[in-house]
């Protein structure tokens, strides 16, 4: 069993803030990341395969298949994008990155095409100092 | 004469569109960075310091004293906001990542009080895949 | 089930050194490393924490209360430190990173005060070239 | 338990092209990778090692053994080579970078020597965007 | 004055040899470089452009322009080649790092048509380790 | 001209002191890095080359032999060192990352052995927050 791993990169916007909250507990909670008119970061995305590999090609999945997929399936939707505006998941959802790998997960899985090979874990980096992962999917 | 850089982080978002021209052409000329709610990005800032070392102190500069002058006149102004809406600067003017490096370059001269050592370079990381640069202050 | 993993530096000296071991044994267990005075690094410490995503916040664990615990209970011990004579932990034991990797976890276990989410992985990158994990805690 | 990861770097170049099929539909499976001289890469792999840290040493391995091996088992076999034509292992076999984890998992299995820890995971790093991953050998 | 830098990447294979030298001396002068099948690198070349900002779009140079140009004047000239074998400048050349320098800044010279902006500096950086770079052009 | 830059590592400790102060200035002025025992980073040391291609060999300089040369001149003297007990030059002078510039750039100047390449520039990065770099020379 092989896994392969894949990296994408997307530019977005979102703003945390919870409408069932105060100003004073979103601040606290949120900290500068409640800042009203929002602030972004360039999130990399991993999206891990996992698979035998095929005799014939030496692949567990076609890379140019896999990236056509990633991008239809979550790249359009996010990048150069406001989250909190532009995507209806977060029209009540805060947008925190945990519930952005939800998101993204939910996506690859539901419109998943590649039979040879299952999707074993996302990840996402937010900052350098901070990533998400899901995993046994 | 030596030259020290110091390196800082700060995410914002923006929208590159121009007042004076029509949806069309703001399209065409920013693409992506032309969407309605904005985008984001994780900004890398480096600011090049030049002076003679200190005999005594062994330094050009003293790192806490640049670092809290730094925080104070451009990281607190630009950090987790939307430089559209948040920062006077672009209130007309399009926040490419060109102006902001002007603007930041600006706030930095201004507010310079560092009498040994000049400011030399500044240098503005938008994404891995392009930077800007001020030099010869 | 999701996995947030936070990033931390800190610098350290050590010197290896085996009081149990002759000089030319310890020269050849640890060559360079066993040089008299110690050398040093930038440690890379990430911590894993697993749990469910909080429906109202949309966290696993609040990252600001996170950041604060770890340096409480780990960084403010070693960053700037000098292993071998700074810190108890190493008056008898070698400070290689495995041991290191096993104190860190030993102190965020102890003090561990997040109900809602567990400690999951330790990982310390001493350099580019090498890392030590703790997983499954 | 604790994993051990070391890194180590090699350049090659290969060609991917199956023998079995037309050269239009080389080209379409492989893209530009079929190109017919060739191309290369700065491959990066991560050798990871699992075992109980020793406690006379403080270490689960010696990393400069570990070294000796990996350089002896795989980097004089890869460093500097073009696959296709140096390796025989890829006479008949097309070399992705699925089948380079496989061949490079069964030297160092092959060869391993060290008692006291097992290989636990390989990891190669064709370029930044994609790697490949083999675990639980 | 402002310089604006933007990267690109691409993959290619090289042999260094000399034709007017015998194979011993070829072999102390390139070392592994020559080893008779080539092998590859991942090249990070970086463009530097230097010019006035436009006041009405905020750009020095539009970099999907700019982008288009160095694809069409240099990356689908290299991007997973052998330059030894399909770049006809390196037929009596040797494809040293500093003789692609060369070759790519000629290259980039000879189509230029910005106007309003010069270039200013490349860099090609063939490894982690080492880089080339040609600047006041 | 042609500038070819090499990158190099070494780790080593030291303690910012300045043996003409009292303690309440010094851990003013240096912060942690005063801290009795010393503490450790791993250095980058960048060394930028300048010269013409030599038209046989298609090379600034041998790679081979320079790195022969730093290692002997400048890494021998410093990897896995305390520089404040390990190297003579930091006997009376504190060892801040800008003196220690201007005593790497001494000991490869003294020893330059390439006739037919300068020394352009080094760069000394202390941590990914800061570096100094020595020009002109």
């Amino acid at each position: 069993m092989t896994r392969v791993t894949r990296r994408y990169r997307f530019a977005a916007s979102h703003r945390l803030h919870s409408a069932e909250r105060s100003e004073a507990e979103n601040s606290e909670l949120y900290g500068k990341c409640n800042n009203p008119y929002g602030h972004g970061h360039d999130y990399i995305l991993e999206v891990g395969v996992r698979g035998q590999i095929d005799g014939s090609t030496g692949r567990v999945v076609n890379p140019l298949a896999l990236d056509e997929f990633v991008r239809a399936a979550v790249l359009n939707v996010f990048d150069h994008k406001d989250m909190n505006r532009d995507v209806d998941s977060f029209r009540d959802v805060v947008p925190t990155t945990e519930n952005l790998s939800l998101d993204v997960e939910r996506r690859l899985r539901e419109g998943w095409c590649f039979a040879a090979a299952e999707l074993d874990r996302i990840k996402l980096q937010e900052t350098k100092r901070n990533s998400f992962e899901l995993k046994g999917l």
